[in-house]
């Protein structure tokens, strides 16, 4: 079932690649003053209907915008409305019902029905939204295909720039688009870790096909992320599929359906990898890679436990080569493990095989660990599967960021 | 069955406060040039058979002496050796054969049987024991009961002061001793956290109580403190009862049973809000009460979260009452709960009442986060359980610490 397609990167493109796709933003106050013209409310719009698929926080205490997407999520829809500044978390009854009027004053400005409307907010816990700015800005919200880089950047709280991606998929049965943005888990204010992404295709890809491979690509990627082990309330990642290309239906079966899988992982591979490689205060991008494991979810666990170790971060941050801590965030994984079988490298350097230390240049290591990508790559030993998984390191900017801060 | 009893502390002292244990240190020279004079081998001496109880890491790649005591204790012991500087953990073979060394050159020193040594080690994961050095120093230790101090300086790796306390329990059925020493979550060299204890006392008690009491005070104490998230290699716990005190055998119904709980559970108490308090770069002890939890273990499953926190460690370092991020950890630790039914307090403000936000004096509560123990109190008010967790809070220091260290 397996046709041959080809990938081409659209540079300077992201939720507005997919034809069909426009967006926009504003500055509505969100974030006070002190943020004064910071765009911070976005909308993004699908000029035919779209079937959604939607990946949510699995927190307990979920946004009041994860309540009200989750229940929409699946149907097809025709816009999304976001936010940063406010998470409206923790904030009862009234922060549901500023939620659902965020997706009324969508529906009003675009004449469509509230349901058809999915909202995400990014920002502070514990606080109300300012509606009366949200209700005197969303008709200001101007809609443009170029308007993909406003809306980017309106979803931004600490990052340092926005994270987009979009390609040209060319399959057998024509070409679509599909494209992106995300937000970091940069601290908003500085409130909260969270992360939101919105993806967009012009292919027709069948309900149940598109949530499959939504939630396989989010696993592999967003979900192997870390940037200081904090789950967010918010976590958000919708993908709308208008089917305006042109092209055939894609479902499991379908010639396109592997170019459209792989596509898709493309794009949320992107931005997971932009998302740790901009974590507050990091200067590093950490990939750990591990193999030789009896599962895919061990593989993943393992990585995630290694990525997600913050002695580990914070040596990376020191340029120390100190494996030790790879053996510690491995052995407190739980993951099934022999100690005499295990291998692990950073980037060309073996450091320990099959049980123990190996000799390295230690002067040559620490020279590798200036490069703004490094890679640990673990080998179990103990079956065929693989998985990576992506952090930042551990600065003192982190910490600063995080605390310093005069309420 | 309960008698009443009363605890007195004994300022001063620590593993030999207890009759019948005795303690020396050496510099032994593990820990290289740099920390020359640094006590670094410790040895702990019962002069008569003790029963011995221990917990020890979960990690799946445990240390060498984890290995080795783990297959001893539960037995009649005589002595423990330890050594700060190395862990002598990912050392293959020759590591474990190191160990074992280590317990016969104890046993040699004091004419016991080497299956009567128990052994831990700390420091730098994925290097030899220098043995040689071990060898030369080991008959170099003087023993006495003055020398629990030098024993407490030993095992110290980063640790910023001695982590001792010692009991004198008064019970119907006449007085014993409880003490103990244990070493803080720093890193050494700087490479791997870990906690060690070392607790004796001069009652008799049956070896299965023994063992249900030590895993039972863990579970609340030791086994609830987070520095930085990372579970060590190396942690081990030992529990030593010699029986000279001359009170009756303690076992599950006797009348000193609850007294020897209590005085254990508070050794145990003290030593892990002493770790906790001097974590890496800490300026404060953060104690996370859990109330109104369906379970014990879903209280201080939680409490953990919220403890283990990166991102309120570092608020709570910049003396920011940011209590979303208590949420957001609450939310992310799995426990059962109800947002319309939780209640958050810092100290003596309420932050969050029954699922809304309550206005609070936030200049107050920045001055209350001055003080060196801050607490975070929160109701899920679903059941009758609570619990307890202590976590240092996140500095800038303690990433220096962690990664400014040139190989």
């Amino acid at each position: 079932m397996t046709g041959s397609f080809r990938l081409e990167r659209l540079a300077g493109w992201g939720v507005t690649a997919a034809s069909g796709f426009l967006a926009g933003a504003t500055y509505a106050g969100i974030k006070g003053e002190h943020a004064a013209f910071k765009l911070d409310l976005g909308l993004l719009y699908s000029e035919v209907p779209a079937d959604s698929a939607g990946m949510f926080t699995t927190s307990r205490i979920p946004g009041q915008p994860v309540k009200v997407s989750r229940a929409r999520v699946g149907r097809p829809v025709r816009a999304v409305i976001v936010n940063s500044g406010c998470a409206n978390v923790a904030t009862g009854e009234e922060g549901l019902h500023n939620a659902l009027e965020m997706t009324q004053l969508a529906a009003a400005k675009l004449g469509i029905d509230p349901m058809e409307v999915l909202v995400a907010s990014t920002g502070v816990i514990g606080t109300q939204l300012p509606m009366d700015r949200i209700r005197a800005a969303v008709p200001a919200i101007v809609l443009s295909r170029e308007g993909g880089a406003d809306f980017a950047r309106a979803i931004t709280t600490t990052d340092s720039r926005t994270k987009e991606i979009a390609f040209e998929v060319w399959t057998g049965a024509g070409s679509f688009r599909i494209g992106g943005a995300a937000k970091g888990a940069g601290m908003i204010h500085p409130n909260m870790a969270t992360m939101l992404a919105f993806i967009t295709t012009d292919a027709a890809v069948a309900p149940g096909f598109l949530q499959a491979c939504l939630r396989d690509a989010v696993e592999a990627t967003f979900n192997q992320i870390d940037i200081d082990g904090d789950m967010s309330t918010s976590d958000t990642v919708f993908l709308l599929a208008n089917g305006t290309s042109g092209t055939g239906p894609v479902d499991a079966g379908s010639p396109a359906a592997e170019a459209f899988r792989t596509a898709l992982n493309e794009v949320c591979l992107h931005l997971a990898r932009e998302i740790a490689r901009d974590g507050e205060g990091a200067q590093h991008l950490i990939q750990v890679t591990v193999g030789g494991a009896r599962s895919l979810a061990e593989a993943r666990r393992a990585a995630r436990a290694v990525a997600s170790s913050v002695s580990l971060k914070a040596a990376v941050y020191g340029r120390d080569p100190n494996w030790g801590r790879v053996v510690a965030a491995l052995g407190a994984s739980g993951v099934d493990l022999d100690e005499s079988r295990l291998t692990i490298r950073l980037g060309e350097f073996t450091l320990f095989r099959e049980g123990r230390p190996v000799p390295f240049d230690r002067e040559a290591a620490r020279r590798y660990l200036e490069s703004p990508e490094i890679e640990f790559a673990i080998s179990l030993n103990l079956g065929p599967y693989q998985a990576s998984a992506w952090a930042s390191d551990l600065t003192e900017e982190y910490v600063r960021l995080n605390s310093v801060y005069t309420t």
